[in-house]
């Protein structure tokens, strides 16, 4: 019997999206837990828009709110400076309180740059350890239209099964 | 054995979107089954891209078609003038009718406004009761890029999970 | 005891994103492995991005890279000249090879045309043979805003649920 191995609690899907500039200065570019080559992206913390859909789809499958809800909004919020991977262990901490826990999860980065390909299985074994489950990452882009293609910024979209205890 | 009380018929994924204008003259504010300050969304219905999303999401899951399939399309249309909350009603019924039951729903909102997280709460419940199983809201902006970031108009992605009784 | 019946192995969600633009050539329009009336996308393929969103989610939800790790990108790839179905049939061949299982998927269409009202069974059909699991089609359009309003281009995102044999 299969299913009764797989699966100890009542499933839930969630999804989450989050899209950034990317910075004219030189900051380092982090994404999906890993820095990459080039210049960085923009926001409060370091502008992982795939660990950030990936947060808010994880807390929308649990019932607990977003990412502004769990680490506040602007500059003195509890994201600020930090990097995806320390973020998605505290939403996942937080899962965990509430019995919550993740399956699987799959990431789409929309965007022109960085070309993941050669660094996908270690993106995906830092999320997948951040997370405590299989994630997978893919990545496209927009063929040159919308801020995706232009290069002004990048976009991501997170889906996520999760189990919650039944009590 | 937790799994056998949890899902008692086949599970299903299903995913919708939808985005419309703000519009230009003084109408209400309509999203996630509730009235918001601020001027409202275009839209034969009240242009509430929230529900109209998950209705997509929901009808997907079922194999029932689109919001186009069951309400029509234009002025004269079974969704005309008709808020989310109806609307969302209307399709779940049709989902029983065909042995569908919606297990949770998971909608991001994407635009500069409004700010939800204080009605988040209560944004849930609306849309909860309206779909009989636990909807959650989350929202993020595009950081002033594309059609959602100038303020032209807003987005909205939902996600569910269904199970379709075994006959 | 449904659920033992529902599932024979570990569920996994998977999602996937894919955009294109017109062609300003007379070349063919083919979108979710059916041929419409109407100029068609450019694309090293056939540019169906009905076809390679669902096969992003379908490798994603397996684990196994994405569109671009199975049958490279560029004019000398394995996909250059072929259409959504066979590419969908040979994402399917690979994830059978992997024990994973489809169960269902939901592709959503963002863009001004064409019209699927009239074909969306016929599409669905279409998608559903190549998957071997049930996969619903629906459409949207973003009121003239952005590059699938401007008519400059379009859009589809997948989810999709599949069981992966437990070994």
């Amino acid at each position: 019997m299969a299913v009764e191995s797989c699966l100890t609690g009542v499933p839930r899907v969630g999804m989450g999206f989050d899209a950034h500039r990317f910075a004219r200065d030189a900051r380092p570019l982090w994404l999906a837990c890993l820095q990459w080559e080039g210049t960085g992206i923009e926001g409060d913390s370091d502008g992982d828009v795939a660990a950030h859909a990936l947060i808010d789809a994880l807390l929308s499958a649990a019932g607990l709110g977003d990412i502004g809800t769990l680490f506040g909004v602007g500059g003195d919020s509890a994201g600020a400076g930090q990097h995806g991977g320390p973020m998605l262990e505290r939403t996942v901490a937080v899962l965990h309180q509430h019995h919550v826990m993740p399956v699987n999860a799959s990431v789409v980065l929309i965007g022109n740059r960085p070309r993941i390909g050669s660094r996908r299985m270690e993106a995906e074994r830092m999320m997948s350890q951040a997370v405590g489950c299989p994630v997978a990452l893919s990545a496209t882009t927009t063929d040159g239209m919308g801020f995706t293609g232009t290069g002004e910024g990048i976009a991501a979209m997170a889906t996520v099964m999760v189990t919650i205890a039944e009590q």
